[in-house]
């Protein structure tokens, strides 16, 4: 998968600790190892640590500046989040269109920074200034309050998951399924229709509905070879029961 | 927007009760509301109610069980999360397949639940057995360990995001497809079991990973109610044989 490394996410003036650890947790579970911190208010601190659970090594390679300047050299494209419209803001984008934009900067050799603001009133429209996008992560409008450990998880997992979508198709994600061959599946239906005539379930006048109705529903599930041999051994041990011995009481 | 309400959250025996304020909060900014408990080890808690910030009408509205059963009355649709792939599993999603599942169902009437399992072992094996699909958020193959609380607001996210996306539905091209509620399935599936023993077709000292097989055969399918009961008949049947009366040679 495409290194997110360049991308570095910087917390300007994060006033809990524990956020930064999130933060940190949430970064590294998405392949992200670069945190700068402007300013933070308590830092390090031990919920910070406690709270980054076992991504303690990003905390300890943080950066800390004392300046949005200092956070963003040498970095060519710049995101601020950001929860409502700004007055001669920069364009928004919604999640899936950062990624785009961050992880094609990345494929150019560009370092790329996203901003989150201080928890309580976010970026400043100064700090907005620095930016080329502004971000919004579509939210409840009545209730649009996410946490910034949140907001970093949510916004990193799109530059992973879009990343991983830009790859060439690697292994398939689950165990190819192989469904039985036509004429194996036939047998099943023929044996399951000698079975149902023997119990009395199939009515032996007119056997079609039924067996219509249960080719569908195995025809969506299409079973494969190993399913059709358990389905026909069950049908086997109605038609010649060997009940276990009943265990003594 | 379409109404999230439909999706249900279960989590499934939390330890810490701040995820249990954090999954309300992370579900909250996103649209959700519904929240279901399956025996938490503390709940209600003060960590609980300080984490879900002003989310806390969910945790007071939330429903609390003691079993999945219970949980997932009603359900037409069922994904577990996993962070690994299993053996015998159901097919995985990516988060952006699931929402697009889930979403479907819901344009459709139907109920759906988002299970969440215990925070150091996730969801087990018998857990999982419950659900139709897998959801896997794509992580960082050497520390994919995402917080409960952060896991919840992901796939929340994503559920928001695909749903602000969607268009308008069209009518539906094939008829709907409803599936049977999950307390259905579940008293086929025990009537299943009971048949196999009858029939000796089952082991009884170890009869798990044959049962495994048939819900993973059958949770593809996803039969619908009249299906439901035409497989419980047909068991019925097998208990209790009549045979046709034989023709006259």
């Amino acid at each position: 998968m495409m290194n997110l490394d360049p991308i570095r996410v910087v917390l300007v003036a994060t006033t809990h600790p524990g956020n930064i650890g999130a933060a940190a947790r949430a970064m590294k579970t998405m392949g992200l190892s670069r945190l700068v911190l402007v300013e933070p208010l308590a830092f390090p601190h031990a919920e910070a640590t406690a709270r980054a659970a076992g991504a303690d090594d990003l905390l300890a390679q943080a950066q800390v500046v004392d300046s949005l300047e200092a956070a963003l050299a040498g970095c060519r494209l710049v995101f601020g989040t950001s929860a409502r419209r700004r007055h001669l803001g920069a364009p928004i984008l919604d999640p899936r269109q950062f990624a785009e934009q961050a992880l094609v900067a990345v494929e150019h050799g560009q370092e790329v920074a996203l901003l989150f603001g201080q928890e309580r009133i976010g970026l400043t429209n100064e700090q907005l200034d620095h930016c080329h996008y502004q971000v919004q992560i579509p939210s409840n409008p009545e209730y649009g309050s996410l946490n910034l450990g949140a907001a970093v998880q949510v916004l990193t997992y799109e530059l992973r998951m879009s990343a991983t979508l830009r790859q060439p198709p690697a292994a398939p994600a689950t165990p190819v399924h192989v469904p039985a061959p036509a004429e194996e599946v036939e047998r099943f239906y023929a044996h399951l229709e000698q079975v149902l005539l023997a119990t009395g379930f199939l009515d032996p006048a007119n056997p079609r509905h039924l067996m219509r109705r249960l080719r569908r529903l195995f025809n969506r599930a299409r079973p494969d070879q190993n399913e059709v041999n358990i389905l026909r051994g069950i049908l086997s041990s109605v038609q010649d029961p060997h009940p276990p011995p009943r265990s003594p009481q």
